[in-house]
């Protein structure tokens, strides 16, 4: 088996490039697209996205990731090794909470130029990224890439506070269907609020259920997502849009204290 | 070969967890994506696309589709068999036209659930459909994933009446052009109107022709479509917008009495 | 090896027909999406993206390239070959660029008609050129769809005029980043001008720059993108929007006199 996914922040057309990249090397690889719409340069919502997917592929499976600003500056190229899959791109935070969701990390600097054609001030997606990962997934062993590191951007989905009647925290994406999801994890909340309990959010009151079809059409809810989350959601609506709410902005729970 | 299709109105990320899973059970698959950008929970919209493709797939394929506004609710999951084709997702009527496009369909109900694991409340594409479309490509016998049902929900594209100078239906879809899909089929069409006849729609003259480059850029016209319905478009334009028409508005065509 | 890319104006679904199709005749393929948003009937958006991108792709690749809006008149329908790959698609132009840049094209008209089934008015993507684009990847000899011509349609990426102190052309193409894509080549620019020089174009200063992190978010820069064109960006921001710049608009770029 030989397994690539990609997530890139690139849009259409640039995505396939790599693909022809990956195929040449490694003709028997089955491509994945994760998502080539992550918000332009935006890490942290790349990094949830790949976070929310990667225990659903089977070990072996190499991840080429890049959301990648810095492309072509002083940044590091890295694979991340964890839990029997690899994780090939820039080191700026990207792959960190994905990989750590697997197991223990180990990272490697890609400094064996030799691996690499010309390369690109602008597009490491192709000319380093895509070809390391379809090496690995062709079976080059790991430590071709680089020596082991211990010196790597860190990034997490930043800080929960609990008190007696709220739960702090942050957005940190809105998918496709404008819900709103949370740093706010199960366990934060599911010894505090029972399920059918009002709490109010964004100053607005929601029930806190398990799944979008309990309320009326155009309803607020908050329910605990399939990535493990707090989500906000409208059902059959736009909670992104109903509640002005972006990327990065705190979030307040407030419930009744018991 | 092993051949799943995907369709969904989850947009992106989601879809590739359903990848991953699919992949992990039947290495190898090769999954084609037919849409993830269905209008959000409008089944008969993704009634329609899966409808418009399924007969250029082969027999053998399997059809893992999820439109499912009920999801988590007392809804069952069905798998139909058609024409040598399978179809794999939520008892709302999402698969029924297409299936019923392959031949007489044949309904189970999903109650092995031994086949699967732990199942959400909010992702069953996920969950239940993926896994149990990438068993039955492998190889699972159907009768293990239940017992046959003749108590489904169907669906259809709804009434098309007929009258000496009109012809009144529904818009059914629109596709990524603006082009406006209705329910009115070639063979309602064909009998009663010449190519090149002048007819009004929407309050509108244009005429009947066979494809797009016959009309001036920016002009309105009629035409049955690859999918076999009638179909206001207009030459390198947004018929949808121009006449700003929605999904499930009503149509009328009138033609001159012959 | 078996690999087919794809790419068309359809947008979603219309596209999974032509898969269909394709692995109805070829199911070993592997088949690689570069876009089907291209902007509706640009076909020299479509052009500009095939070229962008097949030198990526492995000899022996047949890309199916669908940007059509004469779909049903006169126009032809053609292979190419060059460089060890095939494009098949309409006669319109649309392959000429991404074929020229693998080496000297033979053209060929699709006049086998026995090689097709029930070909449709408006969707020779799914009837005409998948088909087509299958029965070679699987290894028909290329002499079966026709006889070879010197008779096509031509397209290129336009003039670019270089005085002392300007160099004049055409904007060809917009990316999803709202980068701004020219026909000015890297060979045109760097005799002319140093990395770092400040310029003006669309009547605005930028440095000419080797990667978009060398300026403050949300400045404007220059650079030889990754295609080998000047490309005018934002860092972190949307050119297109900021300069007010469409497709087709004339650019000039003024620099000091040496």
């Amino acid at each position: 088996m030989s397994l690539i996914t990609l997530i890139t922040d690139f849009g259409s057309v640039y995505p396939a490039a790599m693909k022809g990249v990956i195929l040449g090397i490694d003709p028997r690889a089955t491509i994945v697209d994760i998502s080539h719409t992550v918000p332009q340069g935006d890490i942290r919502a790349g990094a949830f996205a790949l976070y929310s997917v990667v225990p659903y592929f089977p070990v072996g499976t190499v991840h080429v990731a890049v959301v990648d600003p810095g492309v072509g500056t002083a940044r590091n190229s890295i694979v991340i090794s964890a839990g029997g899959h690899l994780f090939v791109g820039p080191d700026n935070g990207l792959m960190v909470p994905a990989a750590s969701r697997l197991g223990k990390i180990e990272v490697r600097k890609i400094t064996n130029l030799g691996l690499l054609g010309d390369v690109s001030a602008t597009f490491h997606g192709r000319d380093v990224f895509a070809r390391i990962g379809a090496y690995l997934s062709e079976g080059m062993p790991l430590q071709e890439v680089g020596e082991k590191t211990l010196d790597h951007v860190h990034l997490d989905f930043g800080m929960v506070e609990v008190s007696e009647t709220s739960i702090t925290g942050q957005v940190i994406y809105i998918d496709d269907f404008g819900n709103v999801i949370t740093n706010i994890r199960a366990a934060d909340v599911l010894g505090l609020i029972r399920f059918g309990e009002v709490v109010h959010i964004f100053y607005r009151k929601m029930p806190v259920i398990r799944t979008y079809g309990l309320v009326d059409e155009g309803k607020l809810l908050a329910l605990v997502g399939s990535h493990g989350f707090l989500e906000i959601a409208v059902n059959k609506g736009n909670a992104s849009k109903e509640l002005d709410v972006l990327c990065n902005d705190p979030v307040k729970l407030i419930f009744s204290k018991k």
